[in-house]
């Protein structure tokens, strides 16, 4: 590189006052106004908390560790970093701000580490899981748009872990999935699978987030519950999660996830149905009515949403591609 | 884990709005009160920032993406979480916070990803650096406290890249230390040793932290230095560097380390030095006069800025281990 083409500011003794302005200077070039603003609130963020809690040298190395730990975890099929943002309450915000939800829609929830892309597309009726020792679940879904008209042709991808609490990637002897599934809604809007009834499970814990959870006594663990992935061309992507009420971790979710209209109480199979769906009578049933919201209601509250809250910080913004960037001009 | 046992407040429904509070009120119960504030602070930031900038899942997903490569290019002697740190000016801030200098002493910099800890103890006069392609340069410095007096038996770690910009551990044939050795002061607090003129070079920008760079638009470069760190028992640990007067990147380094008290001239060896230290005359050298601190001083006023910081932010704070945490009683 051409040092005579260095074309930005003059940096020099920078100190604890006046480093972030500089960084934020530096930073200016980028030409993609999303990036930069981002990378401004980012290192004011940063800058700030080191000067809020007078970091030491040693605890920031002991982040650098940490961080690089957590880093070093991650795996085709293990994702720490995602993790981490589970447990400080991140994934919950980041999903609340993106996929805001108009009163009649389904909430969402946090995706969490476990979604794989190697699903088999099943018909309705299938079962997800093979696991012997759960105890068999029909499950007999909806999904429908805000006008309660039934959605056909939604792709529904659906996970949960066996009967011990463990996901199919969890074993290191796995050979390929299992406990998940690609559905697909009916011309009612109807999808059925037979699973089994879900159950609490800790998180991994066995690396860098475990062991923060350890130093912050918290405990690892997730109520039962059953992920559910819905996608339909025109439809806001929908990350959501049925919760069993009276789990005992119903009300201390380690990643913040549980919503109360996610949760839900387990029927029975009557015998009508267990006829319909070749079911046991008296089997376990979970039933929910999913109900999509439009890509272009999603939009116009994302955005509403997103200028209602750059207004109450203060800040002259407009959007770009649908998201806030300074009104400079 | 007993779920009986689970003794936390009630989590559930949580929103944009009350998320905050309730990781808060989930992590409270950590038993360290600086580690109690150091995740109460972090996660206020980082919710913070999802929240001023709207951010998207997509953007998080790009983020979580970029720290789990940043993890996983790091290896024995990379260190790319550091990297990362100092092209955003936190690491010269938190040096900057935790070794604050009295204005007679000699002031810190960015400590840099390439230190190692296995640099060999060489006696004064030594050449570390075994480059032929690298300009000779007599190092001959002192040091001393804050009040003049030389001070012995200093340890000195210095490093420096090759003539070609890299340190030895960025060569995959590294057999061992070069261009770095762990030297002492004499008795009158003089350490000398033979080097080579420091070069410009970039830092490595053949990962994830230079693929941000590159957005960023921002060059690589560091200006020529070379690397010293100083340790003895009573006196404040003191990372610092010495940068060539008139480097072409002498204000644009990518990791702000430059200060104008840390740029040198380079001299010329004269026929007395050279007779006294065993090199050529005329060759390059490079003198300075470092000043350490007491720890007791560094720690009065490390302590008297953070208390002076923490009102200026309007928080009732104490010390803790000598760092603030909040004064709750």
């Amino acid at each position: 590189m051409d040092p005579s083409k260095v074309d930005i500011p003059l940096l020099k003794d920078l100190t604890i006052d006046n480093i972030t302005e500089n960084v934020h200077l530096i930073n200016s070039g980028c030409p993609d106004p999303r990036l930069k603003y981002i990378l401004e609130r980012l290192v004011t963020h940063a800058h700030d908390f080191a000067r809020e809690t007078r970091l030491s040298t040693d605890e920031w190395m002991t982040g650098i560790k940490f961080l690089t730990e957590v880093g070093q975890i991650c795996s085709d099929v293990r994702q720490e970093f995602i993790l981490l943002s589970d447990i400080i309450g991140l994934s919950l915000l980041v999903d609340s701000i993106d996929h805001p939800k108009p009163r009649a829609s389904t909430e969402g929830t946090v995706l969490g580490p476990f979604h794989t892309h190697d699903a088999e597309s099943e018909a309705n009726g299938s079962t997800i899981s093979h696991d012997p020792d759960g105890e068999p679940c029909l499950v007999l879904c909806s999904v429908k748009d805000t006008a309660g008209k039934p959605l056909d042709a939604v792709k529904v991808d659906v996970w949960e872990t066996d009967s011990k609490g463990f996901y199919d990637v969890q074993y290191a002897t796995r050979e390929g999935p299992d406990g998940r599934a690609v559905l697909q809604s009916d011309a009612d809007g109807v999808f059925w699978f037979k699973a089994i009834v879900p159950v609490p499970y800790p998180i991994p814990h066995d690396g860098p987030v475990g062991k923060l959870l350890r130093v912050l006594k918290r405990h690892p663990y997730r109520p039962s519950h059953m992920h559910f992935m819905f996608d339909k061309p025109g439809y806001d992507h929908l990350i959501t999660a049925l919760y069993l009420r009276n789990d005992p971790y119903e009300t201390s979710d380690a990643v913040f996830g549980v919503k109360e209209s996610l949760l839900v109480d387990l029927g029975r199979v009557d015998a009508d149905q267990a006829r319909r769906y070749g079911v046991s009578e008296g089997a376990k049933l979970l039933t929910y009515d999913f109900v999509l919201v439009s890509d272009e209601e999603a939009k116009r509250l994302r955005e509403s949403e997103a200028m209602k809250a750059m207004e109450a910080l203060g800040r002259r913004m407009k959007l770009y591609n649908g998201l806030p960037v300074p009104d400079v001009d």
